[in-house]
């Protein structure tokens, strides 16, 4: 059993990692159609041996078209997403633009599957840093509710895009052969530097990488009462996310049955070695499915052994986007 | 009023530093003595128009020494520094080797300044994570106790020393050239990624960094009871440190409370423009005596608007090294 198969955005970065991962896991389908603006269209992308044609993403992209991975900017998903589902696709879209209208499922597999089947045509994928971050919350806050989480990010380049992967590259170079780095993907110098996320941000100071966080979280949880505080912050590693993670739970918990926990949970590899001083780093993640947790610590300044510390590492491109998309189509199937 | 001056260690990473600052702020000196190991002794260091040769730092280094400012490592700070001492040099130690001593103060000139007067011939000077984090929560925790702190570093890589910095561009070259990163400074890869601080690890899972965060912050505010938990981080930067820190007061306070107290504070530059999406970087803080301040934001995660979170960058060498040493010797004359 196959499936009529169209990506949108097939030329950018989440795109082209989406096709990496319809490779690996053998996903079955009839027909493969790639979609772009029109700046790429008529490029030439090699795919399981076969030459494909990138066609311009329209509104009539979509006839016979079963499954719609769509990673073309919140803009494109807005124009053309609905004309998908009124083509009879269901649309998986990695952008922010249906993430918190009610009547789409917010989905991680590995969270909430169940939310799959509820779709109206489309399902959405959650943020980068709200996936990476959340996979090894979730088995935890199944067990013993989390009251609050305090988080500070850690962001690859890759999650601006191509464009910002390399300009991370040549700005090094730049500054390495004594050159002024040139700004064009970044507002700010990648390269040897960091920044507070440029995404916008709102009245209350928060951008809105951070309260994506909060709100996905809230919503992939169900649970809206979970207290979340979060700073976004950009730094010059290419394509792995981590994030260091403060979690206040509703009863005591211990840094070892934490580490249990984790060590059956779907979608997570502990690496906490303590002895060796061993802990997840973004090239432990890059190009990995899983998201990599460690230094897991009681937290003191917690009462009653409800705080925990702990740090994650996952792969932006893959399970922060094409990966987690691809494992909901899958399911769909 | 001179004074005959010492410096050991000069020719790492902070002992550069140090003359710097000295030739900046016109520190008034008779005489000054450099100082390191034995593999450097010879060397010639030109300043303010002087040549000087570097000799051995030994026992016998510090007659007629008024001031010696160490910076050679703890090992070399508990071997020499008593030598000194009963020279009757005052001896401020860079070093974590007497922080933690109750006979010696722990000073950062801006919090406690009144302890100099108190040494009994040696002052230490904080971590330099420490220094960079707490001199924006002081003037804070003056107006409204700040009961709990979590704290994650973005931290430099000078914090380890001249090689690793250089360690830093070279392995950025050889990744940019294809080549396997040679890591000798550091345990892991520190271009293009980022690790959990390499210091060692107590039985709580904590590195030292961490735990010097903790223990040196209760000490300097003169308040155990300050609940403290932190996670340290190096990343790909050359010379400035960053730390996001989330803060639980007493009472509510307010984002515009918290940055009319920061603008008047000595020590501290605000930078947080919400309109340009500009706050601290560490090309901000990096060459600069103050500790810049963004992000200033209400924690909406804390009850009664008594969460508020920051954002700091400050020059791990400077601020957070030689020049809070040297701020210490100019009060001691």
């Amino acid at each position: 059993m196959g499936c009529n198969l169209a990506i949108a955005g097939v030329t950018g970065a989440v795109g082209q990692e989406f096709l990496k991962i319809l490779e690996e896991r053998e996903f079955a389908f009839d027909s493969l159609k790639m979609l772009a603006s029109s700046r790429s269209k008529g490029k030439r992308i090699e795919f399981k041996g076969k030459s494909y044609v990138v066609e311009e993403l329209t509104a009539r992209s979509f006839e016979k078209i079963d499954i719609a991975l769509f990673s073309a900017g919140g803009a494109r998903s807005k124009e053309f997403a609905p004309a998908a589902v009124k083509s009879g696709a269901v649309v998986v879209d990695n952008s922010s633009a249906f993430r918190m209208d009610p009547e789409v499922p917010l989905v991680i597999p590995e969270i909430n599957p169940e939310k799959i089947k509820e779709n109206k045509g489309i399902i959405a994928n959650p943020n980068c840093s709200t996936i990476v971050g959340i996979v090894p919350v979730w088995p935890l806050h199944k067990a013993n509710a989390v009251k609050r989480m305090v988080v500070s990010t850690y962001q690859a380049a890759s999650g601006a895009g191509q464009s910002a992967m390399v300009e991370l590259e040549e700005q090094s170079r730049e500054i390495l052969s004594g050159k002024e780095p040139v700004c064009k993907a970044f507002p700010y110098q990648i390269a040897f530097n960091i920044f507070s996320h440029n995404s916008a941000l709102g009245p209350n100071g928060y951008n809105e990488e951070e309260m994506k966080m909060v709100k996905e979280t809230q919503k992939i949880f169900d649970c809206p009462e979970i207290a979340i505080t979060c700073t976004c912050i950009r730094i010059p590693v290419f394509r792995a996310h981590c994030e260091s993670i403060n979690l206040e739970f509703t009863a005591s918990i211990t840094a070892d049955e934490v580490r249990d926990l984790l060590s059956t949970a779907p979608g997570v590899s502990v690496l906490d070695d303590r002895e060796h001083n061993r802990f997840p780093m973004p090239i432990d993640a890059t190009g990995k499915d899983n998201i990599f947790v460690g230094r897991v610590r009681q937290d003191e300044s917690v009462a009653d052994n409800r705080g925990i510390n702990i740090w994650v590492a996952g792969d932006q491109l893959r399970k922060g986007a094409a990966l987690n998309a691809v494992q909901i189509a899958e399911r769909l199937l």
